[in-house]
């Protein structure tokens, strides 16, 4: 008999938390669709060559290799690490079959081959939504997909969630009126990207020494990552000696095109952060990461930004588009450690129909099927063991309700588990209609 | 610039099919749920030791290795290639927390590591419905698992299906009753369930040679396998001959208490086949597999059984179970290949809010915004050309509806591109929960 045990970084769910996790991806998804992002899927598996296309991948690929077969040289195909290469090689291969602007959101697993390691998945599930656009993409993308990112998080409601703002052009004006020279403010900007792991006095050092940065510059530098003020005080709470300088007023300018686009409840959860560097080789425009205030160890929840060109590795065409992506496992993960969610039903069933015996079964079966064309999730209980067993069984499986079928006649009742208290039920589909509409 | 090429066996979906694919998954998750399944999920990768613990694996396995490491003998780590390997591992894991009977059900890929070829899936979809119980499950699940597979199919309304009936027992007690040797007839119902591949020539030609039966036996085994009747007329449609066979009737009798507890409406559909043999050295009960008369060649569209011990090769605990499988992305093959669906919406908004000109986008966002709380996805066009444009737009992407906001005051009209017409709509948020209740 193999011994099970789990495996180390492939998250794996009981009943109620699955169902739990779908709720909550629901609750994106149903954001997601609300403003017309429509559902593609790709394959797990793409050509390694596809996964490699952009050059140094940084994440870790699994391979696959046939295990009949004699592994030898690099595997062909490999399991995808992200959704932005195989959206990219998507929207590439199906250019033709499109239409654009093209917004697509996509909930599926991504997987990194890492070695095993506390805390790290290795398989874990993204939603992404993103806008890609032929040519040219309106700043009203930016401002759609921040908004729909705003409110993924607002329609899963379990967490204090905030979205830290930057912009590609602000961050580099800002250096350059700090007075770092420009040949070295993507170094500086990977150095002060670094604040989280290494602290200020890492990033000081590194600033001084590996950058040979004056100390006055980054004694500034370093004051300015402080900067994080409310989007409603955008452009206001911006540095004044920074506005001098035209990369600088340039990306204000677009950022407030950005802002002026977002509706207010959604910018109210908007902060912009100066030291938010996040992947700034990749996006060109508006970066975001969600952090929770209440979890600061947690990291991003949610991310995204702007980019220029999506898919220049697999086609000539200039695709610019704009995405984020929600961090679903990991999510979860927090949710169900931290407690925030605990306790659900651990089966769809709202009703179960108890068995007073063998012969009647055919009965229940019937009473069953009309709660079930209500529209209401219902199970017959399988056995014919004393009521309350079978009372207890729905109990522990957290279905709210029990009907039995009196033998006699064609009465039948309900027992309401929480409240404990149970009546007649005259009509019964009506009854589960109403049930149906509740939930 | 990498050249892009479909990988042979890993099917992908443009917009439209893939809503086409999920409003398919949903009707059967529908149906699974309405019986009390509880949607779980396994990591799609396993130990390769779990995916091999029964024994001899006919279906290739995909193997992971991290392309950044050497590799080196077996891989630790696979893709399951079914649904059920991964079941019993997770029922086998979590027993304690588990309720049983268990119901649950699985939508996910699976991926056999098979060379590329014409027609094979390398990587497709499963929906899997199950029930398992500790030491003894009733027959009513049998019943039950059967009603719900039918119960998929018609909720598709895609095609005529047949769900076709056998059982180990009745076909067993058939082979002793036609006079084949106990320790011949698993050999026997192994050449017969060739017979779709090698043809009668070729099932005669196998059980007169390397079985050595008489040709007279030879003659009543192949008549056997025309045997086919509608689950109504059952058991009267039984070969008299067999009747007398002890296993033969233990098995009628098995497959009538099943029949008796499947609504008629489900039992039109369902036919006993004693010619299928299908993998019955792992069922031990009922065996089923859906056919589609219409595309004889397409193959089982779905199939299950009853099983005597899920999860032996990893627990102690009997767990006998019944569980039935719909094979999606198979099933989508045929529906587009054959034309059974398509030019549906190539995305979820049913309206598109038309832009006059950028000043007034805020004012569309806003109207957009009425229409999502009504639940109605809905998008607003990204920029602002001519309206005929953003009408076409709508049009090739199936959106139904097209909304305009009057700049000098607060009307919006619709127009209703099915149509043509055009209305002013008073209540927006009113003309959306209709729109909404309509879908």
């Amino acid at each position: 008999m193999s011994k099970l045990r789990n495996i180390s970084g492939f998250p794996e769910w009981l009943p109620e938390q699955r169902l739990a996790e779908l709720e909550v991806a629901e609750a994106v998804k149903r954001v997601y669709e609300l403003h017309g992002f429509t559902p593609i899927e790709t394959p797990a598996v793409e050509l390694v060559s596809t996964l490699t296309a952009k050059g140094v991948v940084d994440k870790e690929i699994y391979g696959l290799v046939r295990l009949r077969e004699e592994a030898s040289g690099t595997p062909e195909l490999g399991l995808h690490f992200d959704l932005t290469v195989p959206f990219a090689r998507y929207v590439a291969q199906h250019f033709n079959d499109l239409d654009f602007p093209f917004r697509r959101y996509q909930m599926q697993k991504v997987w990194r081959g890492e070695r095993p390691q506390k805390g790290r998945f290795r398989e874990f599930y993204q939603i992404d939504a993103d806008i890609v656009a032929r040519d040219e993409l309106p700043l009203a993308c930016d401002a759609e997909v921040l908004t729909v990112l705003e409110r993924a998080f607002a329609a899963v409601g379990l967490v204090r969630y905030e979205l830290r703002l930057n912009n590609r052009r602000l961050l580099r004006g800002l250096y350059a009126s700090l007075g770092i020279p420009e040949e070295k403010r993507a170094q500086a900007i990977a150095i002060v990207d670094k604040l989280d792991k290494i602290g200020a006095d890492g990033v000081r050092s590194e600033l001084l020494g590996e950058l040979g940065l004056a100390e006055t510059v980054v004694s500034d530098l370093i004051k300015s990552t402080e900067i994080s003020f409310p989007a409603s005080d955008f452009p206001a709470g911006l540095p004044e000696s920074a506005k001098q300088d035209p990369l600088f007023a340039e990306g204000a300018e677009e950022l407030k095109s950005i802002l002026d686009l977002v509706p207010e409840q959604s910018q109210a959860a908007m902060v912009i952060d100066l030291s938010l560097a996040r992947g700034l080789d990749y996006y060109t425009g508006v970066v975001v990461e969600v952090h929770l205030p209440d979890y600061p160890e947690f990291g991003s929840a949610g991310s995204g930004g702007r980019y220029d060109d999506l898919a220049s590795q697999f086609t000539s065409q200039k695709l610019p588009g704009v995405g984020v992506s929600f961090g679903l496992s990991r999510f979860m993960e927090l949710a169900f450690s931290e407690g925030l969610i605990e306790g659900g039903p651990k089966t769809p069933s709202r009703v179960l129909v108890a068995v007073y015996s063998e012969d009647q079964r055919t009965r229940c079966q019937e009473v069953a099927e009309v709660l079930r064309s209500s529209g209401v999730p219902t199970e017959v209980f399988a056995r014919s063991p004393k009521l309350g067993k079978q009372i207890d069984f729905a109990a522990k499986k957290g279905i709210p309700y029990v009907a039995f079928v009196d033998p006699d006649n064609n009465t039948v009742e309900v027992k309401d588990i929480g409240s404990g208290t149970q009546e007649p039920i005259a009509d019964l589909g009506a009854w589960g209609r109403k049930l149906k509409d509740l939930a």
